[in-house]
C-alpha cells in the first residue's frame, strides 16, 4: 500500500446500541419512545408534495425553525436545527470550542462528548461526579475552553436543578456552556428561560426521546442570536442542506401537536415511576429518574449477569463495562405491557 | 459582553443559489433535475411503517448500501453514505487530508472545496485551469497532501476522459485523491471502474441531479474497504445515526428505478443538447457540456446584465462575480418547456 494511510484521520468510533432487526424482542437499550410519532406527524407525510423532492430543501430550515421558535417563546434567531442533537452538539464543539484550553464534562456522562474532542482535537478534563452520582458545582469553576453538561445526565438519569446549572453558566463568563437537556421533557427543568440572560449558555434538545422521532433525525438549540450565527456560519461551511424536506415538515407538525406530547410523557413518566418502585423490593437501587431510563443495580447480582440473562429471554437493556458503572444497567422505560414483561423476567431471575 | 465569542471558530459561510419561493419563477440556477423522483420513490414513501419512526434508523444505512453495491457491482464495503455529496466530501476532507501538506484543486471548481479546507484548517494549493478551462495533469503531479477533481467539473461543465483521471490517481500513490462525480451520470464517464485497481482513489457522486432527490438528501462514496472504513470511522465518531429512516429507504427504491433514471438523464441530455445549438446562433459561447448545465458566455453583452434581465423576468440562472469567469452564466437544464421560455426571453435581449 502506499503511504496514502498516513493521511488518515485516526478515531476511536462510537459504538451505537444494538439495533435488532428480530420482531420479537423488547428493546430497552437506545432511549426511545415506545410511541409512535404524533398523528399529525403522520398525516403531512401523507400530504408531502413529493415533486418538490427534486428541489433542495430551505437551507434555513424555516419552517421547523418558526414552529420551535413560537413554541418555546423565543425568536427565530434564537433557534439552530440539525440533523438529531448528535449532529447540533458536533457542530457545537466544532464550533464553540476553539481556545486551546481543555473542556470540561463529567467523568460519567453522554459517551460522545469524548469522542467529539478527539475527533475535533479539542483537549478536555472530566471532573468526577460524587460517589452518589451528583455534579459538583465547584469542578466547574477554573479556567477552561467552555463546558458541557447532559442535564439530567446520562447514564445517570438524574437532573439538576435549574439554579445549579445558573451557577455554572454565571461562573463561566469567558467559555461557552452547553447544557444538552436530550431527555429533559422526562420531569427535569429546562435552561432555556436563561437563555436571555446568559449569553454563554447553549441549550440543545433532541426529538429523539420525548417527541418518538429518532428515526427522522432532528435535534435543536435554542441561545442568543450571536452564537446562533456562529454555528449557523459552521453549518453553512459544512453542509448548506443538511435536513432534508420531510424532515422539516414532519418535524413541524410534531412541534404543533403538543397535547399528544405531553400526553405520551406523562404516560412514559408514569410507567417509569411505577417499574422503580417494582424494582425497589425486587433488591435493586435506582436513582431518581428525571429520564425515559432508569438506572439500576441489583444488591447481590452483577449488573452483566443481568444484561446477560435479560438478552437470552429476548429483552435488551444497556450495560455498559466502564469503570465506576459497570455494576449497573441503564432500562429505557417501554409500554406498560413491555415493563410488565420485563420486571416478570426480573422477578425470576433474583 | 464576555470573552466566550473568542472561542468561536471564524468560518466564511458558503453562499447557496437562491430558493425562492414564488410558484412563476423558472428556476435555472441550482442544477436541480426538472423532473419529479421516480414513482417507485413515492409508493415506498407512501408504505413507510410511520410506527418505526420511534426507533433510531439503521446506524449502518444497509438497505441503501446493498442497492448501491448491487447497482454499481461492488461489495457493500465498498460503499459510503452520507447527508448529501456535500455530507460526503465534507467528512472525506475531515478524514483523508490529515498531512499538513497542502492538498490541490483547481482555481476554478465547486466553491465547496476551499471552504471545508477553510473549515477544517487544511492547507490547500488552486493550479489555475487553462484560458479554456481545461485541468493540466501536470499540475497535480507535485507533493501534496490530497488531490481534489470534479468530474464534469463546475461550474465549467466539462469532464476530463477516464484515462486523464487514471494519470493523477496513478501519478500520487502517496495521496488521496477524491474525484467529485455530481454530475457524471449526464455524459461523462465515472472512475467508479478504477476503485479495484487504485486504492488511494476515492469516488464521490449524489441523488441530488441525476436522482431527482436534492430534497431528500442523499451521496455516496465508492472506493476500496480501507478508505471506507476510514470514513465510517469518523462518521460514527460524529453522528453514528445520519441518514433518516425515510431517506434510506427512498434511496434504495431510487436505485431500483434504472429505467426511469437513464428515461430522464437522456431527456436531459437531449434537452440541453438543443438548448446548446439555439444558444450558439444568438452569439453564446457553450462549453461541450456533461453535466445538467450549460457554461455559457455571450459575444456582447456581459453575463451580470443577462444574469440581472432574465432575473427581472422571473428566469434564475447562476451568475459568480469571481475572477476569469465572470462573464459566464451557469444555466441549469430545465424541462424542454421552460428552456423553450428562457430562449425565446434571450432572443428578445441579444
Amino acid at each position: 500500500m502506499g503511504n496514502w494511510q498516513k493521511n488518515i484521520r485516526q478515531v476511536r468510533p462510537y459504538v451505537p446500541g444494538e439495533q435488532p432487526s428480530q420482531p420479537n424482542i423488547i428493546k430497552l437499550n437506545t432511549n426511545e419512545n415506545p410511541y409512535p410519532p404524533a398523528p399529525g406527524v403522520i398525516e403531512v407525510l401523507k400530504e408531502l408534495d413529493t415533486d418538490r423532492f427534486r428541489m433542495y430543501p430551505d437551507p434555513s430550515s424555516t419552517m421547523l425553525i418558526n414552529a420551535l421558535a413560537e413554541y418555546y417563546q423565543v425568536s427565530a434567531d434564537q433557534v439552530f436545527v440539525g440533523v438529531g442533537s448528535d449532529d447540533v452538539l458536533a457542530m457545537a464543539f466544532l464550533t464553540f470550542f476553539n481556545s486551546g484550553k481543555p473542556i470540561l464534562f463529567p467523568d460519567i456522562t453522554y459517551s460522545f462528548y469524548d469522542v467529539w474532542a478527539d475527533l475535533f482535537r479539542i483537549p478536555y478534563e472530566c471532573p468526577k461526579l460524587t460517589e452518589d452520582f451528583r455534579i459538583c458545582a465547584e469542578d466547574y469553576k477554573k479556567p477552561n475552553g467552555g463546558i458541557v453538561i447532559a442535564n439530567p445526565n446520562a447514564p445517570t438519569s438524574m437532573a439538576e436543578d435549574i439554579c445549579f446549572i445558573e451557577e455554572i453558566v454565571k461562573a463561566n463568563p469567558d467559555s461557552i456552556v452547553i447544557i444538552d437537556e436530550a431527555y429533559v421533557d422526562f420531569g427535569a427543568v429546562s435552561a432555556v428561560s436563561l437563555v436571555e440572560k446568559y449569553e454563554n449558555l447553549f441549550v440543545v434538545q433532541t426529538f429523539s426521546k420525548s417527541r418518538s422521532m429518532a428515526g427522522v433525525r432532528i435535534g435543536f438549540a435554542i441561545a442568543n442570536p450571536v452564537l446562533i450565527k456562529a454555528i449557523n456560519n459552521v453549518k453553512y461551511s459544512y453542509n448548506s442542506y443538511t435536513i432534508n424536506q420531510i424532515s422539516l415538515a414532519l418535524g413541524a407538525a410534531a412541534v404543533r401537536e403538543d397535547a399528544y406530547f405531553k400526553q405520551m410523557v406523562q404516560k412514559i413518566i408514569a410507567t417509569r415511576e411505577r417499574t422503580k418502585e417494582a424494582l425497589e423490593p425486587l433488591g435493586f437501587h435506582c436513582f431518581d429518574s428525571r429520564a425515559n431510563f432508569l438506572f439500576a443495580a441489583h444488591n447481590k447480582i452483577p449488573a452483566k449477569e443481568l444484561f446477560e440473562r435479560l438478552r437470552a429471554e429476548n429483552i435488551y437493556v444497556r450495560y455498559f463495562a466502564k469503570p465506576r458503572i459497570d455494576n449497573y444497567l441503564r432500562i429505557t422505560i417501554g409500554t406498560d405491557a413491555q415493563m410488565e414483561v420485563f420486571l416478570q423476567k426480573v422477578k425470576k431471575m433474583v
